[in-house]
């Protein structure tokens, strides 16, 4: 924070009553790069210096910051609380998967062989070349090397076929919250990171209808999730053969869209028909006492919806979050200069907090005293706090407070009287603003092409998501992305029958899919 | 369940009006072996068949079961908040520790390295001589091996270099919930597995006094928790040399007694004084601009706590939960012969379900029409649900329900006018209870030993904690350990200072320390 405008602050305090000069908020952000200039500058600044995350010492993984951290915590409950509500139990099955179990499931692990750490020894021991270093002992090698988990379908599956016996056993509705690493060879903090945490979910079924009711809910849920706490708009839809998870008979997906006009795969739901029960021999005894084998899902989201939420939202000022995932939704500071004046407004804050909390508002009173008001204005409006509520003397007096609201930076003076139910009516405006912008810029930036030309002045000019015919071959779709790096997304749940040509190869197509280049 | 039981319950049902004979009771402990007869495979028994954990197919490491994680959850949520109430916040730090940073704390990594996991490689291929197999590509061998965290101290403190500059940037007070690995060679469920899950504090701060005051702190947390919500009685003290983590000035430490008299270690608190700080060079800047080396703390409770949980309240006839980490508090049991019976007792049921709820009582309402009442009171009993409710028509039209208690496996008609009261009355009392009996015999099996003879006689006949002089040295330690296999559990904190001589080598001592034989 530059002193200077710390003074100039104190200056306008003193003579224009709360009012804060345009520039000093600003103080903060303006070592933000905007997202015209250099987007991926951007969005690596936001989530270093809102204190998200940050890279590591070890290659291509991320130390979560207990700012970011709060934030997944709050998905991390909403989701949970959902998933409960759907019939599910947490369980937890081992970090590692030995390699005979690994590759039985041939098509998963195909999918996963290139890129997972392996453990190979169990032991350390002082190095005698270089004393006070260790080194890996060569006698204390594993006789079956053991995976970190990329994904758990094989090391759960294998345990699963001691659970399951006879239809009284199913469904098993199981999730498990993880950490789970994929060797990526190029890296970005939450959105592509070696080491991630998710949930998984993996449940077991009597038949195929009911894995597929399964498949479908889990997707609702996920979709209900992302535009009900996240404010993101998504698309629902199934991949193509291509883009199917390894092992998968069908995937699931909600799609969302950047503000740079990427596309963002939020979530997965897979529909794995018995492939799994093949590969580790599940089965059960129906109704009739006959042996058939389990059908099976799998779903899962990461802490890749960091970067989708952070994308979403943020502006050129910082983070902006939706209040139903904000660590915490309203700050209040506040504004003194005497100890009697400090006194005064603190007692008073402090009665707000309690009014809110009340209502079950979460706040946070930045009473720091190593810190000034307009560096504090600065940081939690690039930290993305929904609401900020300003407390000075005369607010004190004539039984107001100044309320800034982050998403629009709209700033008025509101009475206290029934402030509570001010508040919460705001952070539903909030919410519901958010939602309401994103699913603007979506749908401004969604667009028909029905020739190849049109397909790729679209994609070069605005991004986002190109609706066009696609003659349902994987060769198609491999050139298509060969050329211009845009992949198909989805084919939409529930999409409408059109007849038409691919804009590729010209060959008939009777439904559009959605392209669009992507995280 | 074998089915003549449950004939025979339905006999009993229809002549006695709920009065269950008390063989039936036992038809699932049945197959569990008496504390007396096999300490070790009862507790074994208890955890695999009360489907709380199980063996993996990965050498050492478990599978939680979702009864078994649902009440590591209840742990986690109530240790969680405590941990938020003392100003704490969660992040989330990198699974891997680089060789090098492993082994920059010297005693830190001495103590680690024979025990633990280590990735050396980053992809498989195809196997050219087996199809369909997979094999570590010596290709991509990691230039630095990852060790795969044993405990985050190195990770961590790499880390807090980056964070602290001044001494504004202090106290860091961050935990994390994540798992570990150690590569035991003898494990035992819960008690010893490679892989475990548990939560571990690090925290950095501006002077020793303010370490020491937070490693304080942080054990009494761990006692309140383990005494207040595990309703286990603990004693709290300090380690001897010996026994102290590696890289720590300090390890406090809280001890539990367990029914076979072997103590068993609940939790830790290390003060680590500027150990980290000097081996990863983390200083700040004091008030008076000059730099200082930081100091620091950490503190860790693991998935261990459900070993000491089953072991300290469970008995013959299975687990015992205390009603604040039971999964759920009340089962209901509906007990009816016709539909019209069922839909009447059904209805009945849901009410006091809901009526519990409403007063914050966790509630199972068991209606599986695959199982007989009869297996459901076994299973319910074996799995330790505090309280059962068992409602029959009679029980409606009579305006009463049975209870049953978990703990002394008392009955009682109960009217259900107030229930809510009575019910929330008798989980208070089964907790307390819990924790008196724990106590009691604690306090039963706490043996003064002024004499090697008696010190060993004691050992031998009843085990438990045996409160003897030492001489202080590591040698006379380590010797009665070799001989008796008892180590020093502890010092007591607050201990009464008195002149003695050590039971081993007759030296004078101002104290009397804590042996016993432990897990």
């Amino acid at each position: 924070m530059n002193v200077a405008f710390v003074e100039l602050y104190y200056f306008s305090q003193r003579f224009q009553n709360l009012q804060i000069p345009y520039h000093i908020k600003l103080s903060m952000s303006k070592d933000l790069v905007t997202r015209e200039a250099n987007y991926s500058q951007w969005y690596n600044d936001i989530v270093t210096k809102a204190d998200l995350a940050e890279n590591s010492a070890v290659r291509g993984c991320m130390v979560i910051k207990p700012y970011g951290y709060a934030i997944w915590e709050k998905m991390q409950q909403a989701l949970d609380k959902m998933f409960k509500e759907t019939g599910h139990v947490n369980a937890y099955f081992p970090l590692f998967v030995p390699k005979s179990l690994f590759e039985a499931e041939e098509k998963n692990a195909e999918g996963f062989a290139k890129e997972c750490a392996i453990v190979t020894h169990y032991r350390l021991k002082n190095d005698p070349d270089k004393p006070g270093k260790l080194m890996v002992d060569p006698h204390a090698k594993l006789e079956e090397e053991l995976i970190v988990r990329p994904t758990s379908e094989a090391i759960i599956w294998s345990t699963y076929k001691g659970w399951i016996q006879s239809y009284r056993d199913l469904p098993l509705l199981i999730n498990q919250w993880a950490n789970v690493v994929r060797w990526e060879m190029r890296t970005r903090l939450f959105l592509r990171t070696a080491e991630f945490l998710w949930q998984e979910g993996h449940t077991a079924h009597s038949s195929e209808k009911e894995a597929i009711e399964e498949t479908e809910r889990m997707l609702e849920v996920y979709a209900d999730f992302a535009e009900n706490f996240m404010a993101i708009p998504v698309l629902k839809g199934v991949k193509t053969e291509n883009e199917r998870f390894a092992g998968a008979v069908n995937t699931y997906c909600i799609e969302a869209l950047m503000q740079d006009g990427k596309a963002l795969q939020a979530g997965t739901s897979h529909f794995l028909g018995q492939n799994f029960a093949h590969a580790f021999d599940v089965k059960f005894a129906n109704k009739e006492g006959k042996l058939e084998h389990v059908w099976g899902t799998s779903w899962g989201v990461s802490t890749r919806l960091m970067g989708a939420l952070i994308m979403s939202h943020s502006d050129d000022k910082g983070l902006v979050l939706p209040p139903k995932l904000a660590p915490f939704q309203v700050v209040i500071v506040p504004i003194y200069r005497t100890d009697e004046e400090q006194s005064l407004v603190s007692s008073k804050s402090l009665e707000i907090k309690k009014e809110l909390e009340k209502v079950g508002v979460s706040v946070k009173f930045d009473n720091r005293d190593t810190h000034k008001p307009g560096f504090k204005f600065a940081e939690h409006e690039f930290k993305g706090v929904p609401l900020r509520i300003a407390i000075g003397p005369r607010d004190v007096e004539n039984g107001t407070v100044e309320v800034a609201r982050r998403d629009t930076l709209e700033k008025s003076t509101l009475l206290t009287s029934d402030l509570s139910v001010k508040i919460v009516h705001l952070l539903e405006q909030i919410q519901q603003n958010l939602y309401d912008k994103a699913l603007d810029f979506r749908t401004n930036n969604t667009h028909k092409a029905d020739t190849w030309e049109e397909f790729q002045r679209l994609l070069d000019d605005k991004g986002g998501f190109i609706s066009a015919h696609w003659d349902g071959t994987p060769e198609t779709e491999e050139k298509i992305k060969e050329l211009t790096k845009a992949a198909i997304r989805c084919i939409p749940l529930n999409n409408n029958k059109e007849q038409g040509k691919c804009i590729f190869s010209g060959n008939p197509s009777n439904e559009r899919v959605i392209f669009a280049r992507a995280y």
